[in-house]
C-alpha cells in the first residue's frame, strides 16, 4: 500500500538537533537519535537538516547504508519531489581552483605511465577523495614498502630468444585474461568520479581483464554486474557481515548473477586507522561541536573508512569456511593472507587460492609486502608439500604497490598467477573517467609487450624463477641515523661552471 | 628553637659577587662561595642576588638541592615574607609568542598519535625545557636508533582468528596493568608543566597503568605518592648516592610508602654530555662573564643534566647488590642493562628483572637499542640456561624510541613483559597537562585494540615470536657516502603536468 | 638515365596534409601516405611540407632512412637547387639563451673529470639532444644502478711496489689499446655536435683507443671509416635487420673496410621506452593534432629511439649465430649479455667474447649492472669450465655507468679485458667537439696513471682480484620507507655559530 | 765571501714574462725560465715580478722550496732591504668579510665538540686554505667513508663496574701518552694560521700527547723541534725523496734531535688528485693566460698538493726498508698500510708497527677506512701468526675520520694502540690558534672520561673486543637509486598543527 507522500515544507521544519529529518533519494528519514552515532559526525548531517542530502550522501555511502542503519520506524516515507527546496550548492574558491585544474589536465596521450595518473589525480581530486584513496595505516610504512619491495628484485633476462610474437595472456581461476593482472576491489568509487566503479567495468571489458567488485562499492552490485559485457568475467570481494544471513544473501545473489570467484577479505576484522583520512575529518567539523561531543561514546574522528565498515565481523574464523563452502559453489579465495602458515591452511582446506596482501598498507603497519610473502609461501609449499607454482589447483595472487608491468612480471616469475592492481585505477578514473582506466590498461599492455621481449619470454610460462634475483627480498634496512654535525660540515663537490652563472635550471 | 627571621631589606644588600645571598622557599642562603661551583653558572644566581630566586629555582632543582649542596653554616634561616621585594617577571617577546602559540594549540581531539604531542610540545614549550627533554648524548645517534630499530622488525600476522574480544592487559612484577607498558622515570617534570610528575600519576590512575617515580622528579617523592589513588601501583627509579645512608633512607621510605618495585639505574655513573642542553646554557650566560671565568676550574657549560646529578655514585658495583637485598624486600630491577652477559649476572643474583635500556640515548652514544639487546638476551638465556620469555620469575623490560602500540607489541612478541615509555608522556603533559597524558594513554589503548585484532592475537599471550620477522634487527647500516657529482648531474624524472602550471602544492 | 630535375616552385605547392612533398639532400619525396606512419609524428613533417627539410632531417635520421622507408615510386627525383626557397631558421629565445650558454662554457682546462662534461653538456645541448642521450628505460633505476654498483666495490691497494713506471695499456681482441677502455657505440651523434661520430674517431686516433661504430650513427659508416688514421682500429656494433640480406651487406662491407670486431647487439629486440625522450616529443607536437590522431593506429609518442629502430629483428636467436660465422671472419662478440648462462652459451659456440651490458639502462629496467654480472660470470666459468679471466680466447667486456678510471680498474681486477664508455663521450663532444672527446680521454689517462700508482700495480696484469672487495656487489638495498612523523619532529643538532649570523654560505 | 747586495730598483725592472725576478726572504731569484714549470701557475709569480713575494710565498711553500728548485745560478743574491718597494696588500671585499667573520667567532667555551671547530674554520679560513685542508681524492668517497665506518660499530657497554677512577692514558712506542691518540702529520700549517705547526707542538705539550711532525710542514723541522718542551715526545712523518742522500740527512738529523719514531708514508707514491683544491687554482689564474698555456707541456691545474710534492719517490719499495734500518735506530712504522698482507710483511720485516690509513681519503678513492682494515688485520694475524693486539712489539695505529672519543675507543677495543687525528686539529688552530688546538685536546679528554665510565672500563686495558659489535663493518651499502616518480607522488604525513600557523620554526 503506497504511503502518502510527505511535503517538503513539513520536512524543512525538522531542521534542528532536537528534530532532524533529511531526504535521501526522495525518501524522508528521521535521524535525530542517530546524530551522535553517525560515524561521520553530526555536523555534516545537521548541515542538511530539513533538506535533501542526496548529493552529499551518494559518493560516500553504499546505496543501502541509510536503510540498513536506521530502524524501520525512522523511515518516514517518500517526499513530494516538487515541494523540496533545492539545496543550493555553494562552490568555494578551493573548489573553483580544483575545477580549473581539472580543465587543465594534459591530454591522455601525454600520460606515459601509471605514476602520471596519480600525479594528475592528486591535483584534480577533492581533498576528501584524495585523503580516502591515498591514506594508509599508522605511519604508512607498509603502504610504501609494498612498492619498495619490488625494487629489491632484479631481472636476469635471456637473450637471443625469438620474441617476434609475445603473448602475455593467461588464465585466472580458469578464465582468460589478456594480462596477468586483475582490477582489485577498492571502496567508494564515486568519491573520485560520478560513474564510480562502472568506469572500471567498462575499461575491463574493453581490455579483456577481470574486475573484482568491492563490497563497499559506491555503485550497487547489480549496477556493476549489469554494466558488464556479455561473457565478461567478474569476481566479488566480500566483507563478512556479523549477520550471516545478509552475507549468505549477498553471496548467493552474486553466484546467481554469474560471479566467478569469491574473494573473502581476512585482513580486516576492524578497518585500520588511516590518519590522513582522519585528519581530513576535522575540516568538516565545527570545532566547538567536536569539543561538546567529546564526552559522548562515539569516536567521531575516524574518517571515511571507519564510517562505512562497522558491520564487518571481527569474529570470522577458520571454522567458518565450511559454511561458505556449503552456501556457494564459487571458488573461494582468501584475500589478505600474510604468512605461509595461513596459506597452507587455506590449501589444506581445499580453497581455490589466496591473495597475499596487506590491504594496500591500510591495515596493520609493518605487515610485510605481498611479494615478499609470496617468496616465503612458494618456498615453504615446495619444502613441505612438494608443490610448485603457478598451480591451477591452488592459485597465488598478490596485490599492493604495483606500478609497472615489470612489477607484475617479477611476481609471475616467482609463482603468482596474477597481480591485483587497485589505487592506480582509482587515480586513472578520478582524473579521466572510463577513458583513464582504459588508458591505464593500455599502458600496462604496452609495457608487457616490451618487457616480455626484453626478458626473452615469448609466453607467460617462459617467465620463470631463474629470471629474477631475489636475494635481497627480505632486507628490511632502515639506515642508521645520520651524523648531522659531520654531514653539515661536509662541503659538497661542485662541477665546472659556466662563466656567467645563467644556468638552465 | 625557632630562628629569628631575617629581613628582606638586609638580604637585598647582599647582591654582589662579593657577597651574594638568595632566598629560596622563604629561606636565606649565602651562596657567595658557591658561585663558581654552581654547575649552572654564576650568572643565573647573580641575577637573583639579594632577591627571591624560588621561581627560577623550582623547575630545575630537586626540592632539597640547595640544602644538600650548601654547608649548614650557609643556611642563614627564614626571611620575613612581607619584607621581600617581589621579583618582577619580565615577559620577553619570545615568551609572549610562545604563550600565543600555547593558546593556539589544536583541541586534543585532533591529536591522533604520540608524534603529534611532540610536534605541538616543540612549539609551546620553553626552549630550555625542550632542550632538556629532547637532548641526547653526543651526536644523538643512539637516541634515534632506538626508534629506528623498531622499523627493522616486521609483522607476520595471523588471520581468521576470532578477535571479537581482544585483551591486551598484562601483569608487571605481579601487578595488573591495562596495557603492556609503564610510564618510565624522567627528570624535571616541572620544566614542562607546573604540575610536573603529578600529571602522570593522575593519568596513570585513570588508565590503569603503572608509573615509575624518578629520583630527580621536580615534585617531591611524597607529593607523587600522595597523589596516587588507593591501590594505584608505583615503582621507584633510583640513582644511588655516594652517601649510602641517604640511599638507604630513600629506599626504605619508598618501601614504607608502598612502592612495589625498585629500578636501580646502572647506565649512568656519570650523566651524559647532551649538547643541545649544553648549548642552551650559553643563552643564559653573560659572554664576558664566561670569558673571565674561562680560567677557573669549573666547567660551567654542562647544561641542566649535569647540574643536578653530581651526587650519583660512579663506584656502584655488582658487589653492592647484596646490600640492597639487605635493606629492602622490594623486587630489585637493574635499569640500563646493555649486554646479555650483564642480564645473566642479574638473573644469577636472583634479581627480579632488568630493563634493557640506554637511558633514552642520553648516555653512551652508539649503545645499541633496547629492542636489539632484547633479541640477544632472549637468545642467549635460551642457549645457556634454557629459559624462555616472558617469564614471571625474571622479567625483561625495554625502553627507548617507542611511539606506537605496534612497537610495544614487537617487544612483547620477542619476550618483554612490558615496555617503558618516557618522552612521549613528557611531551603530552607539556602541551596539554594531565589531559594530555591521559589522551596519550587512550591513543595507545586504541592502537592496542586495533593491532591485537590485526595481528590475530586475542590476548597478550597470543603475541608470539613467530609473529615478527627480526632478521634485520642487527643491521646497523650506514649507507656509504653519495656521489655528489654524479647525483647532481642526474636529472630527475618528471610526471605529466597540468597545462597551466597552477598546481595545488 | 638522369631524371629531369623538379622545380622548387612545383614542390612548394604540395604543402598540405592532402599532398605533402619534401626535399631532403636535393631529392624530392612524396610523403603524403607516410604522414601517419612517421614514428616522429606528422606535425614535424608538415612543418616542412613543400620545403627543404634537410636541416631538420639530418641529425636525427641515419643517412639512408628516407630512401629505405619510402617505396621507390615516392622518390620523385632531384630538385633544381636554385629554385628551392630557403627555409628561414627562426631562432627562438630559448635557443638564443642556449647559444649564449654555449659561448660561456668554461675553458677545457677547467674540466677536471668526466662528470664535468655532463654538467656543461646539460646546459649547452638542445633539450631534444639531452633528452635522447640522457634518457633510459622506465624509472631509470638500472641506468643509475650501473654507476651505483661500482660504489659497492672497494679497493685493497698494495704498497711499496716500484711504480716509477706504470703502464695501463692492454690488448683488446688482439689489438693494442692505450687504456683498458674503448669508445662504445651510441646513436645519433649529430644531435650533440655537427661532426657527430667523427669527433670520436679523431679523438680515438689521437689517444690510441678503439672506437666502436654504431649502426645508428648520424654519420655514414663510410664517413667514419674514412676519418680513421692509417692503422686505427675500429669495431662495428650491429643491429640485425629483419632483412638479413641488408645485414649481410653491412657486415661484409665492414669486414672489407677493415673493421676488426663485430659486436652484435642482443639486448634490444625492441628499443626501450625512454620516457624523458617521449615527453620531449609533445613539445614538438600540435596538441590538437595529437588528439585527432589519437584514434589512428600509430603510436606517435615514442621519442627518437623508437623512431629510428623499427627495422631491428626481434626474431634474432641463438641458431642465427652460425649464419654470422658463415658470412664473416671478424671476431663475433655478443653485446648485451645479462646472465652467466648466456655467456656460457656464447663461449660454447666459439664466439670471441661478450659485453656484459644492459644498454646503458635504456632497455629493461631492473636489469643488473654489467659489473655485477661480471662477478657472476667469472665465478661460474671457474666453477663449471675451470676458466679464469682475463682470457685471450674469450674476452669479457662490460659497459654502463663508468665515470672514473677507478671504475675501469675495478672491472679489470675482476677479469674484464676492457670497459666500454659511451655517454661521457657524447657529453664531451656535445660540449666541446673533438677537443672535448680528446680531453675526456686525457683525463682518463691521467686518472689511470695516478690510480695504477696508488694501487701498487705497475701493469694491467698486476691489477688482480685480491685488489678489490666485492662482498657487497649483490646488495640491492632499497631502504625501507622513512618515518616522516618521527623524522620531522627530530630537531637536528646545530654547530657553534658566529656571533653575528653573517655566514659565508 | 759576502755578495754585493742588489738594489730593489734594479730588481723592479725585471717585471715581465721576458725577464722576471722576485724577492723571497731578502734574496733575489731569477725565475724567468721557471715560470712555465711552476706547479702553481705563472700568473701568481708574474703578479710579484720585480717585487717582494715573501708574504705570498710563505704559507704555501716549505721554507727551502725555492732554493731547492732553482739552479744555483738563478740565485742572484741578497737585496738591499730599504730599496725594496713595499708590496701594498690590497684587502678585497671578500677578505674584509672574512676578517669580520673571524672577529665574530664564538668564544671557545661555546665549542662543544670537534665538529664545531670545522664549522667555524670553514667560515673564517681563506678559501684557498679551506680547499687545501678539506679536499680529498676524486669523489671524496673514501674521505667520508673514513668517518661513516665508525658509525657501523656499536657498543656493548658493561655496567656496575667501579668507575670512580678512570684512566685513559696509554703508551705509544714505549712513550707515555695522556690519551690513546696522537696528532698526526698534515702539511702546510701556515695556510690556516701564522704559527702553523707550532700551535700543535704547544698544545701537545700542555696535554701530554705526541705530535707527529710532517715532512711538508710550513714551519721548519728545527723550529718545531725547538718549540717542544723538555721531554716532549715527537715523531716524524717522512716522504721519501728520490734523492736518498736528502732522505738520509733528514732521518739522521731527526734522530739526533731526539725524534722517537719514524713514520714512513707508503700510500703516496704520487699525491692524489684533489679536485676541490684544483678548482681553487683557477680563481688565481688569468683565464686568457690559461688558454694560451693550454698547448704547453705543464699541467698547471694541480692545486697546492701537487705543487709541493714532486720530489716524492714513486720507486720506494719493500727492499728499501733494510736501508732505513741501516741509517737509523728509530722505530720504523709504515704509514698508509691498506691490506692485511702488507701489515704482515711489515711485521715479518721486524718493523715497529703500521698505520692503517688511506691518507685521509686524499689518495686512492674507494680505499677502505683504516678502522675496517684494522678488523681484517687483527683477524688475520690471529689466524696466521697467533698474535693478538694491542701488542707492544708490533703496534697498530689507524687514522682518518675520527671526531669523537667514542671513535677512538672503538679502535682501541679492536686492538689499535692509538689513533691519529689530523684535520680536526687543523680546523682548531685555523679558527683559534694554539688555544683552539688545546681546547680540542681538552674536549677529547672530557669525552674520554665520560665514555670510559659509560663503557664500564676503568683503564684502557679494559676496553676489549667484546665491547663492540662489528658485524656490519664491511657493509659497503650504496642504496639502489630511488623511484623518483613514485616518491614525488607520495604525500608525506603531517602532524597536528597549531590553529594559527605561526610556528616556531
Amino acid at each position: 500500500m503506497p504511503q502518502k507522500k510527505l511535503s517538503g515544507i513539513e520536512v524543512a521544519q525538522h531542521n534542528t538537533r532536537g528534530s532532524c529529518w533529511i531526504i535521501v533519494h526522495g525518501n524522508v528519514y528521521d535521524v535525530t537519535d542517530f546524530l551522535d552515532d553517525h560515524p561521520g559526525g553530526s555536523k555534516i548531517i545537521l548541515k542538511y537538516a530539513g533538506k535533501d542530502a542526496t548529493q552529499e550522501y551518494d559518493p560516500i555511502h553504499p546505496p543501502d547504508a541509510i536503510t540498513t542503519n536506521l530502524p524501520p520506524e525512522k523511515h518516514l516515507g517518500p517526499v513530494e519531489p516538487d515541494t523540496v527546496e533545492k539545496v543550493e550548492i555553494v562552490i568555494t574558491d578551493d573548489e573553483k581552483a580544483r575545477q580549473e585544474r581539472m580543465s587543465n589536465r594534459p591530454p591522455l596521450d601525454e600520460i606515459l605511465n601509471l605514476h602520471d595518473f596519480e600525479a594528475i589525480a592528486k591535483q584534480v581530486m577533492t581533498d576528501k577523495a584524495w585523503a580516502y584513496y591515498s591514506s594508509a595505516a599508522d605511519d604508512e610504512i607498509t603502504n610504501r614498502e609494498n612498492h619498495a619491495a619490488y625494487h629489491r628484485i632484479w631481472f636476469r633476462p635471456k637473450i637471443l630468444i625469438d620474441v617476434t610474437e609475445v603473448d602475455w595472456s593467461t588464465t585466472i581461476l580458469g578464465h582468460k585474461s589478456s594480462m596477468p593482472i586483475y582490477i582489485t576491489a577498492t571502496a567508494l568509487g564515486k568519491l573520485g568520479h560520478p560513474d564510480g566503479e562502472l568506469t572500471l567495468t567498462r575499461a575491463a571489458a574493453k581490455n579483456g581483464v577481470i574486475q573484482m567488485i568491492p563490497t563497499l562499492a559506491s555503485c550497487s552490485f547489480d549496477e556493476i554486474v549489469s554494466a558488464a559485457e556479455p561473457g565478461q568475467v567478474q569476481f566479488l570481494q566480500l566483507y563478512v557481515n556479523k549477520d550471516r544471513a545478509i552475507t549468505q544473501r549477498i553471496v548467493q545473489h552474486a553466484e546467481e548473477q554469474g560471479i566467478k570467484g569469491l574473494f573473502i577479505t581476512v585482513d580486516a576484522p576492524q578497518l585500520g586507522r588511516r590518519e590522513k583520512d582522519m585528519r581530513m575529518k576535522f575540516t568538516d567539523e565545527d570545532p566547538s561541536e567536536v569539543k561538546q561531543a567529546g564526552t559522548g561514546s562515539v569516536d567521531r574522528s575516524q574518517g571515511a573508512a571507519r564510517a562505512i565498515s562497522s558491520f564487518i565481523d571481527p569474529g570470522l574464523k577458520w571454522a567458518d569456511l565450511d559454511w561458505f563452502k556449503s552456501i556457494t559453489k564459487m571458488p573461494l579465495i582468501l584475500k589478505g593472507v600474510q604468512r605461509w602458515e595461513d596459506a597452507l591452511k587455506a590449501y589444506d582446506l581445499g580453497l581455490a587460492g589466496v591473495v597475499l596482501s596487506n590491504h594496500g598498507g591500510r591495515q596493520l603497519d609493518f605487515a610485510r609486502s605481498g611479494i615478499e610473502v609470496l617468496v616465503e609461501v612458494v618456498s615453504k609449499f615446495k619444502e613441505i608439500r612438494g608443490i610448485t607454482f603457478p598451480n591451477e589447483k591452488f592459485q597465488l595472487f598478490v596485490d599492493g604497490g604495483v606500478r609497472r608491468a615489470t612489477d607484475v612480471l617479477k611476481a609471475v616469475a616467482l609463482g603468482a598467477t596474477a597481480v591485483g592492481i587497485g589505487r592506480p585505477f582509482l587515480y586513472a578514473f578520478s582524473a579521466y573517467g572510463t577513458e583513464g582506466a582504459d588508458k591505464a590498461l593500455k599502458i600496462l599492455n604496452d609495457e608487457f609487450e616490451m618487457n616480455m621481449r626484453l626478458l626473452g619470454a615469448p609466453t607467460i610460462k617462459d617467465v620463470t624463477p631463474d629470471m629474477v634475483d631475489i636475494s635481497n627480498i627480505s632486507s628490511h634496512i632502515a639506515a642508521i641515523p645520520g651524523d648531522r654535525l659531520y654531514d653539515s660540515n661536509y662541503e659538497s663537490m661542485q662541477h665546472a661552471k659556466l662563466r656567467e652563472v645563467k644556468s638552465k635550471m
